[in-house]
């Protein structure tokens, strides 16, 4: 491990990086809803959006962003609105959004990338937004990063942030991030054009090889946001972005090199951990479920099954109540429709064997209770074919998502 | 519409059947657990059963039998116990209540199916099932169908049964029906190779063409259980068979004839019936939702659209919630994956536009909560393409569900 945690990391512990949260009154609770990220220096970026065909306006916008710019110096974001689904005046709103943000920090709006999460359907209220956008601006300074992880919360009830340095070369380097998002959770992205409403920034001051940021985020998406799901919908807003402005004072890492194999780990690990906080604050959840699914005849297939069991909504109430019962779990792999060894097949919990080829391992009810009674539910699930593997991150369903779901207005 | 429904009809109303439902002692409720369906006359049958990987003994048994024999006599059910994940002995406890059954009924094991639902992974207590089985068939008579219903079900509230009269040629023609599931309910099935732990049974005194039996079932099925979904979780154990004896006298029906087209209609009719009634006794349901996507590419496409829809966790909750809101459609509408002509997307609440051209038709909250505040919620999602149409139907996810699901043993 090449990389240390910084206590209290924020969007803003890479140098060079400034950010706000402000309230410009999108939301009903009165809260922060308006979050600024902003580096002074152009930054090297990347990002994967949702492939949702209801693809909110803003994403729409973003993407053409990366078409035509080579760097970025801004992010501004809203919550309490997702303008998505609000047609040609959606896409002319965060037109408006960037040009705002671009006039108030003497920037082009080429480099502005625009966010909104929230209500989709409902025209965004462009005067409170403009006043937003600009209390939010003049209000970012290099301390706002945690500001900033509150303002863009909509079902969440923690903010998240976090930081990582690593030394490269003998120099210190600094990864930040943020992400929100505690229901639409289904992630699904691949870089440049990918899918997730989770949102989630990172920004480090690393200096780094043209073009090499995106395979980086690109490489990290299996391993952090595309491998959790709360509720399988995926949202019409998911972004995860990565500004990079270079600043740290490193000599250029190069693709293919030990440094840069460095820092994908230490990359990794943050993209991960902003992940995991999601499903931490999962919308009702009272447990963490990784299910790693081994011996697939390929990782495709097992990725599949991994998510058609985070996704069953019968493994999902069993997690709630603590239930040992594994049949729910080898009924979802069963119907996921990928390859299995029925007759090879083995399931675990927490380490301990609870289904040998395909039946019952003898353990009584009491024993998996205790070993499925806890915070962190582990599950390996072996398909008895080859050596494909994924692991997907998910939680339970309790009577709070439902409450939460059948009286919030997305 | 050609045929009537008969008061109070069962699996028994058609002429030469018999059936029991009695207390084995295999459910810890104490209540009905063992029933059987019985025809002195050989029955032409036809079939559908799961695609689960880890499809239940009984479901392999029933499959051979299928390949093996021309005519069966009976069904042997019990509900408390799936029979499934219990390896070579499961298949043998699935033989030896096929072999007591034809024992006790004079018959050929090969003309017997078999059927188990209820948990998963426990081995069957056969000393219980062989005395059950014994007790079932001596208690079978004419009018046993309705405890037969009783004793298939397992988180059902009401017993599902139906029957109705067609004139054919200028005969009495009955068929009748039983079916049961309330959670793990998503049948995919496809005739004698299908998927569903609904069970559904119809009886018919028709006499028809070989082989058409198979066909008529085939044909219903995308009107009836492959359109239902309750929780997306499709069973190891789901079968749907239908038994025709011949008794009713009727010139023999053929292929492409417009008694043919006749006797479909009214068995769709009864299939349609049979599953409309697992959605209405769905685990917590509270509302019955039909989601019909039209406008699609195709008709798979529109398939896939709408069980999106009829599968999200956000939409099944906020028809919970009465939320008259669109976002979440339109969201996995979106995430379905299939084309859609997000300019032209409409969308309708029983008949009345809420959604045009992919935006708010500019109804008010309190105008769409009406339409959506009802027992019944009609959805039409037109994807603005060619003419594909598929219609799904659903219910909403309330707390009971989670309750059942967190409390109840598969």
């Amino acid at each position: 491990m090449h990389y240390e945690k910084l206590e209290n990391g924020t969007v803003c512990s890479a140098q060079g990086f400034e950010a706000a949260g402000i309230i410009a009154g999108l939301k009903e609770s009165g809260k922060e809803d308006m979050a600024v990220i902003y580096s002074a220096t152009a930054c090297q970026f990347a990002g994967s959006y949702t492939q949702n065909a209801f693809a909110a306006a803003p994403v729409v916008y973003c993407k053409q962003v990366h078409k035509n710019s080579k760097t970025i110096h801004a992010c501004i974001i809203n919550s309490g609105n997702a303008n998505a689904c609000t047609g040609r005046q959606g896409w002319t709103n965060a037109s408006h959004m960037a040009a705002d943000t671009a006039d108030l920090l003497n920037i082009d709006p080429s480099e502005v990338l625009v966010f909104s999460t929230g209500r989709i359907g409902v025209p965004l209220p462009m005067e409170i937004v403009k006043a937003g956008i600009k209390k939010c601006c003049e209000a970012r300074n290099a301390t706002g990063g945690a500001k900033a992880a509150e303002a863009i919360m909509t079902t969440d009830t923690v903010a998240k942030s976090i930081a990582v340095k690593i030394d490269i070369d003998g120099t210190d380097v600094i990864i930040g991030g943020m992400s929100k998002g505690a229901g639409m959770i289904a992630p699904k992205m691949k870089t440049a054009e990918k899918e997730a409403t989770m949102l989630a920034y990172i920004t480090t001051d690393v200096l780094l090889e043209e073009g090499l940021l995106s395979e980086i985020l690109d490489q990290s998406l299996n391993q952090s946001f595309n491998r959790i799901t709360i509720d399988g919908d995926t949202s019409t807003n998911d972004s995860f972005i990565c500004m990079a402005n270079g600043l740290a004072g490193n000599s250029m890492i190069r693709r293919g090199s030990a440094e840069a194999a460095k820092f994908q780990e230490a990359f990794n690990y943050v993209a991960a951990e902003l992940a995991r906080m999601l499903i931490l604050d999962a919308e009702g959840a009272t447990r963490f479920v990784e299910v790693k699914v081994v011996g697939a005849e390929n990782d495709g297939d097992a990725e599949t099954c991994a998510k058609a069991i985070a996704n069953s909504l019968l493994c999902k109430t069993a997690w709630f109540g603590a239930d040992p019962n594994w049949g729910r779990i080898l009924d979802a792999a069963g119907y996921s429709g990928v390859n299995i060894n029925t007759g090879e097949f083995n399931l675990y919990y927490s380490g301990v064997q609870v289904v040998k080829s395909g039946q019952d391992a003898g353990l009584s009810e009491d024993e998996m209770y205790k070993l499925i009674n806890r915070d962190e539910i582990f599950l390996e699930v072996d398909l008895g074919l080859v050596d494909g593997e994924y692991t997907a991150w998910t939680c339970d369903l309790s009577y709070e998502y439902v409450k939460i779901n059948a009286e919030y207005r997305t």
